[in-house]
């Protein structure tokens, strides 16, 4: 049984720390804005849903340890810049909290509080329904590839991808799963791999370039992904190394989803050429796990994400259903309706 | 300055240990064939040029030891099962062998370790010869991407693919080299920036999935990798991830360039279908320079070779000039004039 990713308890924050799972499960407490901060920043918690269910949290706790809200709200947003499901959960947060400041403390951090736990469980909801409809392009027996982690461990609970995965199981589906390992940071390896082998499912990594060769040699019936941001026209922004997954299942004719909440577009961007992409330190590539594999002087180029352009994607799923081609003129749909 | 990769001093082969590079620089010494093949199976010496001058060396010690020699090729030849350079070589001592063992000891051991300097000295010919043809591809500033290690350490020395950017340098052309890491065991991130750094070059690694965001982002003139075979129609076997990064390539309108001997080349292969494909252990995967990445019971495939089909290869960059399509035809022509 997997456990739970991000935990409220005690009016604290518990964060599962996905840096060294899934060697050790230890958990981080976060008692302020600020350290809830900080552990998205380092990736204590990382995924682009359970970043913004983190990030409620965070300003939960900014609403009642008083301070200035406004800074806690920005040094949340400023934390990392693509998953856009974090500006979503800082605005929403704030929006409530600048209706509810002239109300009694007690009564203002009440709401807060209830907020961020209803953005927590909608988020399993939201996820639960993205699985029931994506689970639909999946066939009875074959096989899937995602790539990084858009599982449980990325989200409230369930997953995105990986929730497209556990309905299929849940419906009767036998899906072998390949997972990417994902460098530099191997969520693949690392946390897909635990998270369904945890769960009972037949899952076997390989190596980020091994993807393309293995849609040659065997059938695979999809890849399906997560996002952290997707664009008013469908352009998509993922783990780095998406981007090369659409290209090679493209070029098998194999059908490429991305499986993401509605919080997850960024109608502001016109197209991925907007969305902001993060670079990290090379450290991270030169270093694994706190081991040196590279030489300090290796000059390394390390974007964290890339942008899968909407003319790869086949559908994006959601949790009010596919969304397919025309993209620009379904999303804008698909939203308008969920308002 | 790089060191030798390969070695034949008083009658003994010592191999730079490319296992422990750039960290170590240390030389295994082998006095059999049998040690010659172990070091070929463990990697010690890895890349088809390199493999292939080595056997050469390895049954030149079969031939002084004494002993059977056709066990001692038939080792060599199963040591590795993708680089054809090594059967061309094991064959080639071979027949000298059966050609000669009726002379007098001594001479016949003479004739076998003249042969196999010849075959190394004629490996760094060959090699600038592809550099030569190679460079005028390129721009007089540009950039270019590289797989794995198809350098001086890979070959008798100069390199095939980065032989390319030697002889681009010489030319005085600017070109800024981008060096995918290629896991599992790193070769671009510790062998190829080595290389290219110790030599002066510009080199930036990144990991292997950020190739298609890095033609994405900048102009890359051309792709050029090595192979460890290719067959009689075009398809060319190299280090897994090649295939990946050719549709990349094909997506991007980048040109891609396979550059290899002509000892590369297997005509009794008629397809790249019929390439043995060598399939490694998975702790190769899950371990990283002897470090524990991945849990041991983490599930991988591991391929270490994959096949770019010619539909994807814009010309084969050998010792005889540039082979372009209809790649069929022109690979036969060329072998024929080189016979």
């Amino acid at each position: 049984m997997l456990p739970e990713t991000i935990k409220w308890e005690d009016k604290k924050l518990t964060l599962l720390d996905q840096r060294l799972l899934p060697f050790e499960l230890r958990r981080v407490v976060c008692e302020s804005a600020e350290e809830t901060a900080r552990a998205i920043k380092e990736m204590v918690v990382r995924g682009a849903p359970a970043i913004g269910v983190a990030a409620a949290y965070g300003l939960a706790l900014a609403a009642a340890n008083g301070g200035d809200f406004d800074e806690a709200a920005k040094l949340l947003a400023a934390s990392r810049p693509t998953a856009v499901n974090l500006f979503w959960a800082v605005e929403r947060m704030k929006d409530l909290y600048h209706a509810n400041k002239d109300k009694p403390n007690d009564e203002m951090c009440r709401v807060m509080e209830a907020e961020a736990v209803k953005i927590h469980n909608e988020d399993i909801e939201i996820n639960r329904k993205i699985g029931f409809y994506g689970q639909s392009v999946l066939p009875r027996t074959g096989a899937a590839l995602t790539h990084c982690n858009a599982g449980a461990l990325a989200t409230a609970g369930y997953g995105t991808a990986l929730g497209v995965f556990r309905a299929a199981a849940e419906a009767g589906k036998e899906i072998k799963i390949f997972a990417d390992e994902t460098r530099p940071r191997l969520q693949g390896a690392l946390l897909t791999s635990f998270e369904l082998s945890s769960d009972g499912f037949d899952v076997t990594v390989i190596t980020d370039s091994t993807a393309a060769f293995l849609m040659s040699r065997r059938k695979i019936d999809a890849v399906i992904t997560g996002a952290d941001r997707i664009a008013a026209n469908g352009d998509a922004a993922n783990k780095i190394g998406t981007y090369s997954l659409a290209i090679a299942a493209r070029f098998h004719g194999v059908p490429f989803y991305v499986a993401a909440p509605l919080s997850t577009f960024d109608l502001k961007c016109a197209s991925g050429a907007d969305i902001p992409i993060e670079y990290r330190d090379g450290r991270e590539v030169r270093e694994l796990r706190g081991v040196k594999v590279m030489p300090e002087d290796t000059d390394v180029w390390n974007p964290s994400f890339d942008v899968t352009p909407r003319s790869l994607i086949t559908g994006i799923i959601t949790e009010r259903g596919i969304i397919r081609a025309p993209l620009a003129e379904n999303i804008k749909k698909t939203i308008e309706e969920d308002r």
